[in-house]
C-alpha cells in the first residue's frame, strides 16, 4: 500500500479516513490533527501553562511529544501509586516517564501516593470501606484528586490527558447501555473550569488507539508496554470486544459513535458542559479546600481519613 | 432444572429474571406479564377495541392470542405485501392468520396491496425513485399507511404490534449509535394518538425473543416460521450478533438497556412521546387525509402515484 501524500511504502492504513500514510507524513498527520482538535474545541493555546498527566504509557507520552513539538509551554505529572506487580508497575512507570522529561528537558511534577500518605494504592483500596476486588475505583478517585491539586498548585491553566478514542467510545459505550444520563452529560473532549476546579481537555480523543499506539513505536518514544496489573478482567473489556467488532465489520464505526455523540449532546444537554449538573452547588472541602459536591469533608479527604490515619 | 412455582420439570429458564418455569407456568407467566405490560404503560382496557396487526409470524399471532385469553376486544389485520420468495412467502403468511382467525371466531381484516394497487411491494420499490436492492424501507412506509388507514376507517381505539424486546433493543441500539435524537424520542412502548393518527402500542416489549417463540410453540400456535426472503443480510443483523453477546456475557443486558433508555427519555425528552416532535405541525394529505408532515400531499401517496400509476 502506497502513501497518499508521497506515494512512498505506507506504514499504516486507517480504514475510517481511507488514507494509508508513509513514516514521514503519518507523524505530521498526528500533529496537524492534534493541533485541529485543540483549535476545533478550544482547548488550550500558546499562552497557557499545560499540565499534561503522564503515566508512561504510549498515549499519555505521546500526547506530550506531541504537544512540546507543536510549541506549547507543557509540564509533566506523574502520580507514583505504589502499584507492584511482577515487575514493579508504578517504579518501571516512573523510570519511562523521568527519561522521557529529561531527555526533552521538560519539567516533572511527581506526586508520590504512599510517601505522602504512607499507604499504597492497593493497601488504600484494602483497607476502604468500599473495598473491592479491584481498587480501580479508588484509584481513579486519588488521581482525580491529585490532578486538580497539582494543576490549581503549580497554577497551570489547563489538565490534560492522553485518553484516546478507543479510551472514550469504551466508557461512552458503558454508560449509553446503562443510561447514565449524568456521565453522559459531563463527557466532552474540553470541560471548562468550574469553582476552582482546572480546565480538562483530551486532545487525543478523536484518535484510534493504533493511531497513538503506531506514533509512539514510529517516533521511538520508550514507553511501558505492560498494562497495570489491575486491568486485566475489566468489566469495560467485554464492552471493547464487542466495539471492536462493530468496527471491524464497519470501520468507522467508534469514531462516527463518538462524533454523532457530541453533536447529539448541544441538543440533549445544551447547557454549559461542567464537571457536576448545573442544578449541583459545589461546596470547599473542610480539610482540603477543593469543591465538591458534599457537604463536609469531600470523597477523597473521607478515604484518606478512613484508610490511612 | 426446576418449575420456580411448582417444582415440576422446567421448559424454559430466564436467566435476566433468575426464573425456570414449566410449561403451564410460563404460559401463565406470560399472560400475567403482558396483562402488566398493558396497565404499566396504560396502553388500553377493556372497554378498548384493538387492532393487532398480523404477519403469520410468531410474535404478532402469540400476541393476539394472549389479548384473546386476557378477553379483550380484538380485531386483525393481515397486509398482503405480494411477497412471494421459494415458498409464496405472503400467501402462506396468510393462510396461518386466517386459520388462526377462523379458528378462534376471531375478525379479520386483509389489506392486499397488490389487489388495491396493482403492483406488489417489489414492484413497488423497483418503480420507486429511492430504488435500492431491498424494499425494505418502501415496505415500511406502506405498512404504516395502511394500518393507520385500517384503524381509522374501522374506529379501533388502538393499533398493537407484536415488536419483542430483541425488535426494540436492535433499534435503540441502532439510533443510539447513530445518535438519531428524532428516532429516539418517538421509540416508546405506547405513543398517543394525534391528529386523527391512532393511538399505537407493543405489549411484548419486554418479552425476549425465546420467551414469544417458546409461548407460540407450547400454545401450539402454527405460524410461518420462515422469514421475509428479504430479511437477510438486513443491516442489523451485525447489531443483534453484537447484542446477543453481551447478553449472553450478562444476561439481562437487553432488557436493562431498553428498560433504562425508557426512564432517561422522561428526563431527555420530558414532552410528550408522540410520532413526530412536538415542534413539528402536521397537515392533512390532500390525496388520502391522512396527517403528514409534509405539505400537498404525504409520503405514501406521492409513492403510490411514482410507482402505480
Amino acid at each position: 500500500m502506497k502513501c497518499r501524500k508521497c506515494s512512498g511504502s505506507a506504514v499504516i492504513n486507517m480504514r475510517q479516513h481511507k488514507l494509508a500514510l508513509c513514516k514521514e507524513h503519518f507523524l505530521d498527520w498526528v500533529l496537524t490533527q492534534t493541533e485541529r482538535n485543540i483549535q476545533k474545541y478550544r482547548m488550550f493555546n500558546h499562552n497557557d501553562q499545560i499540565l499534561v498527566a503522564v503515566s508512561g504509557g504510549k498515549d499519555s507520552l505521546a500526547l506530550w511529544d506531541v504537544l512540546n513539538k507543536l510549541g506549547y509551554q507543557t509540564g509533566g505529572l506523574y502520580i507514583h501509586l505504589g502499584i507492584s506487580g511482577e515487575n514493579h508497575y508504578s517504579d518501571q512507570s516512573l523510570d519511562y516517564v523521568s527519561n522521557f522529561a529529561e531527555s526533552r528537558n521538560l519539567k516533572l511534577h511527581i506526586a508520590d501516593i504512599p510517601e505522602k500518605f504512607g499507604k499504597t494504592i492497593p493497601q488504600i483500596s484494602k483497607n476502604s470501606r468500599r473495598n473491592k476486588s479491584k481498587p480501580c475505583a479508588i484509584c481513579g478517585l486519588v488521581k482525580r484528586h491529585t490532578m486538580n491539586e497539582i494543576a490549581v498548585q503549580f497554577h497551570y491553566d489547563i489538565l490534560v490527558t492522553g485518553h484516546n478514542l478507543d479510551d472514550e467510545v469504551s466508557v461512552l459505550f458503558n454508560n449509553t447501555l446503562s443510561w447514565q444520563i449524568d456521565f453522559l452529560r459531563r463527557q466532552s473532549p474540553v470541560i471548562p473550569s468550574k469553582d476552582g476546579l482546572p480546565k480538562k481537555a483530551k486532545p487525543f480523543c478523536r484518535f484510534y488507539e493504533r493511531e497513538t499506539a503506531a506514533y509512539s513505536i514510529l517516533s521511538e518514544i520508550d514507553y511501558i508496554e505492560e498494562e497495570c496489573p489491575f486491568a486485566d478482567g475489566n468489566t469495560m473489556i467485554d464492552n471493547k470486544n464487542v466495539l471492536n467488532q462493530l468496527e471491524h465489520e464497519h470501520a468507522g464505526t467508534k469514531l462516527s459513535f463518538y462524533l454523532k455523540f457530541l453533536k447529539a449532546k448541544q441538543i440533549l444537554f445544551p447547557d454549559i458542559v461542567s464537571y457536576f449538573s448545573p442544578e449541583e452547588t459545589l461546596q470547599s472541602c473542610d480539610s482540603c479546600g477543593q469543591p465538591s459536591p458534599n457537604k463536609g469533608i469531600c470523597s477523597f479527604c473521607r478515604l484518606i481519613e478512613e484508610t490511612c490515619k
